[in-house]
């Protein structure tokens, strides 16, 4: 299980790797929302996105020969960046329709990639057959202790930020697809910050850990695709992960496709921030869901990561 | 005269209001660049660029009843939020072809706009006459102890960062207009880091400054208009900046108007940044300048700053 101790362990590892990414704020962006807000930029991250502490500290503490993983394409860009730092190989099962970006990031980080078809093919077992077959180590996407303690390691970076803007108690908004990040931050948080509170976003119509959260129940996705959100459509969060976010999150979050792209579009103007969609989704809901506009002055936190979208979908965002 | 007793006391009145911007790095960039290319990435300032340090402190050395300033855009909004944090009026000069999100963002900021015709009328001179009818201060955009002082606190902070990851002896590349910041940083890291060189990057066409280096005399920029770089579209440098161009400058660079749009397009692919063509020149000349592409391993530094981009444009460097 991962805990604080595994948490402080992954920082200890990623100290002078994995960048210390700034707290921004915008007066523009507090008077749509109706009250301060405070994003984490980790977009500018090593590869455009958290995942790169997960992969970092993983492939630290494993030491493995050779790494494979499964990644709708930034988990895969940062276990190629983290065993191109190590010294050794590691190959990427990708979804054929993952954005060109990512896949050609990939591969120029070194990994060896393999495609396959997101609705008819089980990434799970074609990753742990060439695991197999190779020797090498599985690193995946959220559903490991390593992994969930590296993201982690964002919530106590936040925690110390926002204690040092005087916000001790917030609401802390999420990205959430297998509930990697949410859920290592929930736990940092828990033990630094207990007056901040996790709480996942997510895509309308691929809500699955926001309805899980309001029935006790964990239901798959119905789709597996579609989204605009291509980095957190995840069928359902993990064994590792769901317990912790069952108790450690508030509501969850579903935001839309428009309020998506409407994100992207003032991070860009405001923030000077590029946010892909999924990246977007916990800004999406800090400023555009009906129940998060407030003038009640409590300031509400938001993750903004990551930020490997394709120049069209910015460009479709911008022309909003 | 500004020296760095000035640059250090804006530090200290600068302390927890600017913000330490981060200094980014990128494979993708450097491999294009062929040697280290390092990214300070102040388009992250409060206001989106550089000139909230200069104008923040300006105001606070001061403290005057109220602010007259004549700017292009990135200074105005600087002004503007400086003298709202500091509870007096401020009335900005910009010029009518002005990017509309910069002067939509100074008014909201609190300033009242005045609009003026950048190729007929002269700025300067209504600059001083709204100041001298209110009794106000005027804060100039670039020829001005106090703002070059603090545009050098981001001298000191780049000799910091740069020095945590090894870099010692590099040339910075500054975008350079009236040459407040060029000359800021040069005075700065004159004393901190003797090792690091600035060097001005203008547009083609307006390269002043990178003329008078060369020739050892200033003659004014033949157009002011016409540059897709509004932001240092500046007639030429001033009294009391040109003096420490002169004398700490190493060669200028001129980029084109092309070389800018793809580094405003690889800011967003690899950075995650959003710069306004003025904040890209420098970034351009590290990647796209023939006798700055070199695999000599010196690493080069890069100013980027500012990034107040109207939409239409960020989708022309992305469409390109």
């Amino acid at each position: 299980m991962t805990d604080i101790s595994a948490i402080r362990a992954a920082a200890t590892r990623l100290r002078g790797h994995a960048r210390v990414t700034p707290m921004l704020t915008s007066p523009f962006l507090d008077a749509i929302a109706g009250r301060p807000v405070l994003i984490k930029a980790e977009c500018l991250q090593h590869t455009g996105a958290f995942k790169y502490r997960g992969a970092r500290n993983a492939v630290a503490a494993l030491d493995p020969p050779g790494v494979v993983a499964f990644s709708s394409g930034n988990h895969a860009q940062a276990v190629a960046l983290a065993c191109r730092e190590w010294g050794v190989p590691s190959v990427v099962v990708m979804p054929a329709d993952a954005p060109q970006l990512k896949v050609e990031n990939t591969r120029a980080l070194g990994a060896t990639v393999v495609l396959y078809d997101r609705d008819t093919e089980d990434r799970d077992a074609i990753g742990a057959r060439l695991a197999a077959d190779r020797g090498y180590a599985l690193i995946k996407p959220f559903d490991m202790a390593e992994v969930i303690a590296g993201q982690g390691t964002a919530g106590l970076e936040l925690a110390e930020q926002a204690a040092a803007l005087g916000v001790t108690r917030a609401d802390v908004l999420v990205p959430c697809g297998g509930g990697g990040l949410t859920a290592g931050m929930g736990l940092a948080l828990e033990a630094v910050a207990p007056g901040l509170r996790v709480r996942p976003v997510e895509p309308e119509g691929f809500d699955d850990v926001t309805q899980a959260l309001a029935t006790g129940r964990v239901v798959p996705n119905a789709r597996l695709s579609g989204s605009i959100c291509d980095a957190i459509v995840t069928p359902a969060p993990g064994a590792l992960t769901w317990p912790v976010l069952q108790r450690l999150c508030g509501p969850g979050l579903a935001v839309s496709e428009d309020a998506v792209l409407r994100a992207m579009a003032l991070a860009h103007d405001r923030l000077k921030l590029v946010l892909e969609p999924g990246g977007a989704v916990a800004l999406a809901a800090a400023l555009f869901c009906p129940d998060e506009r407030r003038a009640d002055d409590e300031p509400v936190i938001v993750m903004a990561s990551g930020g490997n979208v394709d120049r069209a979908v910015m460009m479709r965002a911008l022309g909003n």
